[in-house]
């Protein structure tokens, strides 16, 4: 057994039960941000998380004990994502990448925004010539420091 | 000549000047985000954009000629970025890409998140615990349809 | 299970029963394309159109419930296609990419061609010379912003 | 010298005169879809045509014969195309490759839709909605034999 | 079930009772090089040849049915191939790949040698200094032509 | 100086002075199958075919003697050709690959068709459907052998 | 069943008996390199060779006579190998590899080292600095010839 | 200035001058395999060494310094070669590989053929049926210990 | 079977179990680095250490036997790892690498540091901004030589 | 004119005036491990440290004010390094990625060593058996937290 079964039978009974995201994202008190990304194998569970995912995807114990193990993480089958939505991102990564550095580098000097102390938020943005999504990324700026 | 070497002339030259973006932005009366992009050779100039580029960088009438040039557009040399920066970008598609894909179908239904109707916007956010970048991206939400 | 799983059941079922791909779309009343591209796995059904499915391929409930969960789309096994009709869409894109590159940029300015509010029809144009297959793609003009 | 070369010339004369793909296609009495392919460097100019190039783009006689030698094709300077307007075909052959597959397999048995005996129209489609771009690809099938 | 499963049992079935290509062949009436790129899961069956390999191979009827579809073509599991012989081929397309193309060029203009109206005779070709392998291939030119 | 920039100029001059292969061939007294591939860079030249190239394209003693320097080989820019022409054979190898794996070891056993031990000839096949390109490719078989 | 499955009954079956390649190679009468290969996939064994396989390993007939058929060959799960031992003979092709070129070319001319016609043998080298190992490789030179 | 110009100053003074790897390795007191690949850009020269070689090829002060820093080494332009001498070597390493690292392991248990502490030989054997290239690799074992 | 199917088990056991990589260290008296690198399927097992993993993972003898089989090594599913524990160290390999690099060189000259004959120690440095990795590597410095 | 070229230009110096890493670290006043990071094109200068650079290698006013520019990072020519030091580090991270992983999981939970607030220390390690390198690589521990 691994994680990635774990991750298969939880998609497999959400699918089955027809439950939402932001549904199990109350039951666990976090975001649906963090929710989402752990149920879909990319984030690791404390001992109570697990408890509550048990009881709500009637997991095994063993299987239980697999979320609250560190996973191999990265949810993409290729380097280049194939599916248009996820290419969007993959896009804006690419035409906008060096935009992004040379103002997060004008702001802060050199460094990084972290993808560890971060979090996001995604909304629905109504706007009356069609609606829009919202992401708020949000990552701690770390520098490079010279020793 | 082409776009690229127009590209390499103005950052040539803002190096030379010591040019911030801001104050290139400024100059242009957009947002530094486009400004920065454009000037990176991703976005495409008006006449009127590319007549103050050619003052400010000392274009000749030729480079100012391909500015009006739609680009070809794509700001980085490998398919997975090797800059810190720009990769901690592509590790958020890469982990959280399948998390951003599922809550934007479970708001809004199968489609995308367009990267072309977007914008982005780039800010610190101060805080106690260390300063944090904060980006705020916004795209219409585009719908497939059965036909 | 997966949508794959789901999408092999009714490829399988298909053959077994040799229906027919325009057959298929007047039961759903939907365009033969579209149609094909749902069974085939890259679209998303709505409820009615699941009941048909399961009814018509024998689907279980949970096959048909993943037929209305949004897939991860892209249909080939390779970047480079090496079935010789999809590497002629391929080689269409290839040598003549940057051509309609620069008409729509000509016609439209700076953007792009949708591939999602996008539509395609495909059909036998009759020549005495040969039987051509002709394609009419058509997708909504989206503009680049300055902002 | 090289083909290459030769392309890089008429582009950058092409933007320093300020032409128009439309207008040098009626100098050179085809589509504007052929003229553009051809002058872009995919395509391989008659004796004719190549002195017609050849006074527009004010080319040397060396210059002139490489238009008339046929080139190494391909446009494209990665396998997978990062240009949105073009990832957008590439990404249309990703998802519908195998429909598009299937639905002429189903009208004309096997075989390909040439990508040599082939031609394109490109037009704008008037719509309230927000103006389409109109794509016509027409190829000559062709059957696989047994034999 | 998909085709390749049909592959597989064909060629288990081969071994097993320890058949030849060239007698194969004579049983479908067809080239040694036809049939046994169809047995490989290259080509498509019609109605009596599929019969034909249904009672040489003892196959289901759905396993029959698959035969008269379309297959996803390609049979090397790598874009460059690990076989020796099969690298070979590889090579002589890497090393000659120009010189073809020029002579091909030189004889009948800009164009190709089709790869679908194409036949392949393979024979021994006896040698005092050791025999050879000699193969005719056999492709129909296709012209480009400007419209 | 490298190989490659004589074979640029070899290619500048060919062009420039309007050369045929099949009457350069006929300089070198070699087939145009040979004396085309050594002059793309893919051959060696003994002493009396460099002083004949010499002649031919005006090289300078030095150029001369790159001639008589085996190449590094290999004369496509990508793995997979981009070119339609030469993909073609790139097809043939992948869709038929196997096939002539098959065939050769049923009729010679293990071993491979030399690509080194090899010659090809290729002409132009009359046919009132439309003419063919025939290429026969010869290469002595090399055993595997048990030690 | 494949020529893989076979390979993969044969290791466990050695792993569980204990087996050592250099007697399994005198059970074959053949060098413990050759019996190697073959017992790893990479070679044909004859008649006699399969029965003593079948013998040695509990074989089936099915799987003594997938030993016969000439196996598709390339024992690597990548093209740049991960493991070190097999990295480092990648690495003398990657460092050496063209004064390996060149050192043949000198002495024998244009033409390759064949790796069909070709034998190695592995041996400890007893050294009082560390004992090495020592290849001896062994291959036919293969000339090639203008024609 | 870096190695690679040197590289090419050396390579091109070689051909000039007509030199052999041969009497290069004589006039530098080394093997013709270390005098070649040092030559080639793979090894560092000592002092009397890169005098030695600055006599020879008219080196300046600053081309004879560069032979002593160490290189960056690896001498393909890609992963998998495609020059047909050095690709045989390859092929080796794909086809033999696992078997190499079957029967150094059987000899000295777990741990690599150093390519470092390495040495190499490449000689001509004669033989009646063709010459063949036989090459000694010498590599200390190294073996991996627990800790 | 195969080494992967018994790392699979350890692992699945571990997890079931809740065991840790510094007690199970304990077990086999080796350090945390090998241990975990060894039941990770990376390293070879004795006898001995076989024995221990048998009884503390209840392994079957054919599974203990495994563990004794040199494995083929390489842990990672990419060759650009992407979970962003490992991505750091492929980081600092790529951002470091050339540094690392003159620096050994500088104190050594040329050679390299040894992956082989080498271990690991990685600690908890406490800090008061913030606990640190600290990772100590020793390898044993291998001299090129020349010859 | 970007930063590439200075750093050849800086390398190039450095070569050219026999300089010493270690050396010049003091002139900055900085660590061995920073300084060459810095001059090798990784690291952003200071003002200050700018000017010291400026006098160290003559560099020009506009070559001075690229070092105080945040570099594109990554400093190999491939994603896979071919040169034998560097590639044994990444040998390090694809045989003990995995372990590092587990080990430093289990000793902080989940997270990773930051490679931004990180540094290095590269020593000679005397040892009878042969002299050692020994490096310490310190990185802050970032943890993921739900949110």
């Amino acid at each position: 057994m691994d994680r990635n079964q774990v991750t298969q039978k939880i998609l497999s009974t959400k699918v089955a039960k027809r439950m939402r995201w932001a549904d199990l994202a109350q039951e666990f008190g976090q975001s649906k941000e963090w929710t989402t990304a752990a149920l879909l194998g990319q984030m690791t569970f404390s001992r109570a998380q697990a408890d509550k995912a048990q009881q709500l995807f009637d997991l095994t114990d063993e299987e239980a004990a697999w979320l609250q193990i560190v996973p191999y993480k990265g949810s993409l089958p290729t380097a280049v994502p194939t599916d248009p939505l996820i290419y969007r991102w993959y896009e804006i990564v690419s035409v906008y990448g060096t935009t992004i550095k040379e103002l997060i580098h004008e702001e802060f000097g050199d460094g990084i925004m972290s993808a560890i102390d971060f979090s996001m938020d995604i909304q629905r943005e109504a706007d009356p010539k069609g609606d829009r999504v919202q992401v708020v990324l949000s990552g701690k700026f770390l520098p490079y420091k010279s020793y």
